[in-house]
């Protein structure tokens, strides 16, 4: 049985849906966040850079988001969330994935805590308006991945085949809602979050976490 | 035959290291660099985000140097650059490489380029320290690279096996070097620095690169 740390609508929310397509047992474990308990120093023995989610898998502690989306589709290959390895469409899929880790996900980090990176709010400031710019601005990280979903045709960012990348930008585009010119603002963009939102998996995830419209 | 876009000493070592490590064909091709040739037309044809490398594979034009390493690793299993898929040592190794491409390199850029994120020099002397900080001060993402040396028993991130987020690590550990605290002053860094900067392989990458001491 899996053990999933989450705190609801964090990055946990991205394996919690592979864990529902999957179909397999799992548990959700609350972090108290509000209490900061993911810095408490029995989290970090979980997980030293004191974020949620941790993966727990028999001996197995695992942190990193798309480290554990890689391997819950590395364990559950009959699910196929990623493309078989060794193939140009795995390699695809490692692009996507990690674009959406280092790049997209970096910079929503930047966004909403411009006051790690700086001493005074208005540096903050100006901070968290370059981030926004880079993310949701004319050809910025949204637009790149507007454009693989024209390239793919849809509804995915692979095309027909749903992957583990998909819920990543699920939640990376759900992170987006709240500015100027979100991810749903771009037609590929928000026919592919209406068919992540359709997915019987997808709902149990957010209605599990408690999350409320909308949604993105 | 693989091409390799590169720009000494840019992203494009750790591939670099490991097409040296595999022995399979390759070839070099320059990106004019001071010229911004990566943000030209031709250029963003290969990569979107306008950044190096890009690996070509036949009819594969992949970006993302994590992904370029997990493509590499899987082509070539005789190689061994990644353990087992579906193992726990596979995800451990997902794990290191995805901390390291996301948390380590993002921290990095914003050290390297803190100006893409703020209006004025005063606000960009703030998000540089602050990275610094955050990469090399007590605590941050070197010593928690360190204890992981530590806890795997050297000389690799993953003890005896050598995977493809050790090239990763090197040239990660390489760019801290004008740092106050550069990763060569922790002790499991240094080894490892010294077991890396050892290999024919890494020798030839930056021969080959035309880069100079100091390595790290």
């Amino acid at each position: 049985m899996y053990q999933l740390y989450y705190f609801p609508g964090n990055a946990n929310l991205i394996p919690h849906m592979l864990l529902e397509e999957i179909g397999a047992p799992y548990e959700l474990v609350p972090v108290d966040r509000a209490n900061n308990a993911q810095k408490s120093p029995a989290y970090l023995k979980l997980n030293p850079t004191g974020r949620i989610p941790v993966l727990i898998d028999g001996d197995l502690v695992l942190f990193e988001t798309a480290a554990i989306c890689l391997h819950l589709a590395d364990r559950h290959p009959e699910s196929r969330l990623a493309p078989a390895v060794g193939t140009p469409e795995r390699a695809e899929f490692y692009k996507w994935l990690v674009y959406l880790t280092n790049t997209v996900q970096a910079e929503l980090l930047l966004y909403f805590y411009p006051d790690r990176l700086t001493d005074d709010a208005a540096a903050a400031a100006q901070v968290k308006k370059h981030a926004e710019a880079r993310i949701s601005g004319e050809g910025g990280m949204l637009d790149i991945l507007e454009a693989q979903l024209a390239r793919s045709g849809g509804p995915w960012l692979q095309g027909a085949h749903f992957t583990a990348a998909d819920p990543y930008l699920m939640v990376m585009a759900r992170w987006t809602r709240g500015m100027a010119n979100p991810a749903r603002n771009r037609p590929h963009l928000q026919r592919f979050l209406e068919a992540m939102a359709a997915r019987p998996a997808v709902q149990r995830a957010f209605e599990q976490e408690g999350l409320k419209p909308p949604l993105y």
